[in-house]
């Protein structure tokens, strides 16, 4: 399979991409992937001694324009086909390429895709499917921002895929959904989530009711759905506390001289921690909604977290989650 | 000034109740405050040694019935006039206590308090706002969990009176107000969020824009609002990232040996951050709608927690919060 790589997307470009791709092929030696890099050629021959060992499996494709995270237009795969963004998903478009990753520009990315390789038949609505790493192995939370505002089943969809998705991607069997609410009883919630209730008792396989958001970390199902705005706004105060809560940290042990001394010794265990609520060990969201294998990966990716994103793409492909999700569409089409 | 308290209510009553009013006193011993005990006299006077020592400014009013933790009905103000929650909030009503403070059913507290004390003039719905604190000082979260189906010009209301709060609660001179959002452009979030957005630019002095969830620990606004529904998921994410985190760091330094040996000198430091993230240090949440000074202490409180309630009960009553509340409303009438 090929694989492009918007090389100049991310906090870290263009180098954290390289070597993310020279990561994962260094160790995947004997698969059969190849890497696209797509971006300004110049920009990437600089660094051609960094990936040389592995030049055989790479291919440079050269897209002078650039796509910056600040940039709002919904029409960048109109006004921008000549950049590294763009030109990566209309790789895929082409037959060129089985999959695409970029740690760019969210919006312009789904817009994007969209547009360029379309919906999964039978899907209503994109969305945001995060996998949400937990001490208890983790869930994908659906939609975790491409909708603000959502309709009942839309939920059922978002709930079909990221079934299938955690499934095939991380190897869970029957996968359990919850539904996000403010309280366990069906009548709890918003008018949303009292009409979602019903649709996904009735459509959804291993539907297990609501769950409240202080048990969200607690492992009890392996996907949440929820409209976007509530997904999006869930997603991003985990991830202040989680940054915050190390900062204090931090400030607090400063602040204590017999604490100071401590520090050090403890490093292992704030490690694991860090490991354990670390984005980039799960190789970034896909776009499970389009019509092809679309992976973003986090804005501030490092090169492991491209590498994981290597890995999910490569999955994705090898397993054939697009055509799986078509299917289950298919059945429970509404 | 004199406080009913539910002595019956919470994980801990009645005993955290007790010590807490008892500590109240003592540290308060020039302030004119009374506290009427409002419980089963039988099981409060088992305690009366814990409470002698301030018995010339407690009060006990007998009440035989009570309302559980889970009981989920909407008219226990009529079911049970007996019990020790409704009667705390009838004494208010009948002149004979000037607030009331209960640690026990939130949804029981607040409907017999809207049915037996009303609402404020002029405002529209009930909203629960609780002080978050962080390491910055804390804001108040606005509506955190009492509609879950809300119109822009509530979002108005709860700025308005969480502003009143703040001022006269934590002392803070021109409290800003921020719009939970999932962007900072004033077209970004769903429907509510957008139509709220131009409301509260005409109508709320210190408005200061969309904060989105990254960001509501960093100390930018004193107040956020948004509809029930999302500050409920919100508060209760945030309570359960920080269980977790605890934990997980436990679990971790126990797998560890070196790290088991420089935890006890971490103690001071995380102390430091519990106490932070501490919702006992804050006295509660206040009902703010409600046309009288009634404060919901956390189910699980201990005596702390009950303190802080009394002091913040004492502090609304002083500086006149509620007709502090009135005036601006009638100002900023919608």
């Amino acid at each position: 399979m090929k694989i492009s790589i918007d090389v100049m997307g991310g906090d870290n470009a263009p180098l954290s991409n390289i070597r993310g791709a020279v990561d994962f092929l260094s160790k995947h030696s004997n698969s059969n992937v190849e890497i696209i890099f797509v971006g300004d050629e110049s920009r990437i021959s600089i660094y051609e001694s960094t990936f040389n060992s592995v030049i055989d499996r790479i291919e440079i494709s050269h897209a002078p324009d650039f796509v910056s995270s600040d940039e709002r237009s919904s029409r960048v795969f109109r006004e921008k086909p000549e950049s590294s963004l763009v030109k990566s998903v209309q790789l895929v478009k082409d037959g060129f390429a089985d999959a695409v990753i970029s740690a760019g520009n969210t919006g312009a990315l789904l817009t994007s895709a969209l547009f360029i390789l379309g919906k999964i038949p039978g899907i209503h609505r994109p969305a945001l499917a995060p996998f949400i790493p937990t001490q208890s192995g983790g869930f994908i939370l659906c939609d975790a921002g491409a909708n603000a505002n959502v309709k009942p089943h839309h939920l059922v969809q978002f709930a079909i895929i990221s079934q299938a998705y955690i499934e095939h991607l991380e190897g869970r069997e029957s996968p359990k959904v919850g539904l996000l609410n403010i309280g366990l009883e069906k009548t709890k919630g918003n008018e949303l989530s009292v009409a979602a209730y019903q649709l996904l008792e009735d459509q959804v396989e291993n539907f297990t009711g609501n769950i409240e958001a202080r048990y969200i970390l607690d492992g009890i199902v392996d996907v949440i759905v929820c409209d976007g705005f509530t997904g999006n706004l869930i997603l991003k105060s985990i991830e202040g506390l989680v940054k915050h809560t190390f900062t204090w940290l931090k400030q607090n042990i400063k602040a204590h001289p017999i604490s100071r001394i401590g520090a050090p010794l403890l490093k292992p265990a704030f490690n694991d921690l860090k490991n354990t609520l670390d984005y980039e060990e799960h190789g970034g969201t896909s776009f499970l909604v389009i019509n092809g294998i679309v992976i973003k990966a986090h804005g501030s990716s490092t090169s492991r977290g491209i590498k994981n994103s290597l890995i999910a793409a490569h999955k994705a492909y090898e397993e054939q989650l697009i055509k799986d999700i078509t299917k289950r569409l298919e059945i429970n089409s509404i």
